[in-house]
């Protein structure tokens, strides 16, 4: 049988540490490396992030609205962004948040998930509003092409408790019930699954107990959202520590455009999360 | 002032009729018309439905996932496809449910709801996991452009209850605290805010009184999802009745590719729905 996503990750998280950087090049980041908001230096420092941070991270995710923002042209830029970081070695996670009722969800499982897309990713990050039935599509399509998801649970930002913290019809939370769900989905308790989740490192521990959760944690916050090394080992307390994925992006982006500061920033940032999930 | 959207909208379903065709090029769509699972074949029908229901319906609403899955190539073709809508003076809703944390909802509002951009609507679907906090750059940027949105509140989907039907804090179900929060963001009761909602035809309808929202609601889910246009009046009672678009998307699409077939299932289909609306 094919590995799963999960036990790839564990795999390159056992060699490579816990880092995985976000590319999020804003016109913030782009201006703050002396550069224009425009779709050639969106490609420009993509590129640039990818090659600096190789050897030095497990993982990239490229955020999609920052390449969606120029369109077509944008989606040109991340198809060669992802094909360059696969090239090199990272896992590469699409950071889409995508979400929507099973026929459309089977496109964007089409778009995210297939071999023979351009798009293709080794993980998505998903929305579960509609439901994580709903998720059903991008469920098969990960586990036939051993592919990986990330729903979102517990999401970093103070907006997001209004709707997390919502009790269903269970008396649980409903961020409690989309960790159960997703245990369900992985029905292992190793972290080796496919389906993974995201919880923010600004939040409190989740009442799920997530050494059952089966599949992998991504957890950002760290750096620009505010939080340290130490919040992610806490919000993610019981998991296997090989099955979390510690995600910073403008704290390792604003080091740049230098090549080598970036590379340190990304290692100061691996290193100290790999101390804290020790 | 400018013309908000939602006023715009009321204008044009006065004059057009309530109906919203989706345009949702499936694989399964695009076979039924004797056409392949091509780029070339997405932008030949979606085009064609463009031009076939110009003149019957009020808007039209390109299903993101189904030219995504095509990568670049996809949205080069979604591009001409909003570009040719709204020359045939259609209202376009971009159905991508975007959400995420501000930053990144910032990069999705200048992709969709900023004039320069190519992939420019009228009005966006939004996802509100994150918080509806969160979406505030959407709100922020359609207001300025004179652009909308409509927030997804009770979705369509059975799998949706566990979410939107969990109680918050407040004591409310999530979908009433949507809709709640939807009418404070409009601060007026007519229905011609820039912020709308999305209300499923197959779902209960909703404890929040529609009349107090002051925002247009999209309303999906007739046809192949098994709603009838009485059950769009009874999903959406309370509200101004040129604020409310009732969308269709296999039920148009799947008369194709004729020409004249499609306008007729279109004509059909509005005038179902403005006599159920009366």
């Amino acid at each position: 049988m094919a590995e799963t996503f999960g036990e790839r990750l564990s795999s390159q998280i056992d060699a490579t540490g816990p880092l995985c950087v976000g590319i999020d090049p804003s016109a913030a980041v782009l201006n703050s490396w002396g550069r224009t908001d425009s779709v050639g230096d969106l490609e420009y420092a993509s590129l640039r992030v990818v090659e600096a941070v190789a050897g030095t991270a497990c993982a990239v995710k490229p955020q999609v609205a920052f390449f969606e923002r120029f369109a077509a042209a944008g989606f040109a830029v991340l198809e060669r962004v992802i094909a360059e970081a696969r090239a090199a070695g990272l896992i590469v996670i699409g950071d889409a948040k995508r979400g929507d009722i099973v026929s459309s969800n089977e496109g964007y499982a089409a778009a995210w998930l297939e071999d023979a897309s351009p798009l293709c990713v080794d993980a998505l990050t998903v929305s579960p509003y509609v439901g994580l039935g709903a998720l059903a599509p991008f469920v098969e399509t990960a586990r036939r092409t051993a592919r990986g998801l990330f729903v979102l649970a517990a999401t970093s930002n103070a907006e997001g408790r209004a709707i997390q913290g919502a009790r269903s019809d269970s008396g649980e939370r409903v961020e409690t019930d989309i960790l159960a769900g997703v245990a369900a989905l992985n029905a292992r308790r190793d972290g080796r699954g496919a389906v993974g989740v995201v919880i923010g490192a600004t939040r409190a521990a989740p009442a799920f107990p997530l050494g059952e959760l089966g599949g992998p944690v991504l957890v950002p916050g760290l750096g620009a959202q505010g939080a340290v090394p130490e919040d992610v080992a806490r919000a993610t307390a019981g998991c296997a520590r090989a099955s979390v994925l510690a995600s910073v992006s403008r704290g390792v982006l604003l080091a740049g455009p230098d090549r080598a500061a970036l590379a340190g920033a990304a290692a100061r940032w691996r290193d100290a999360a790999a101390s804290a999930l020790l």
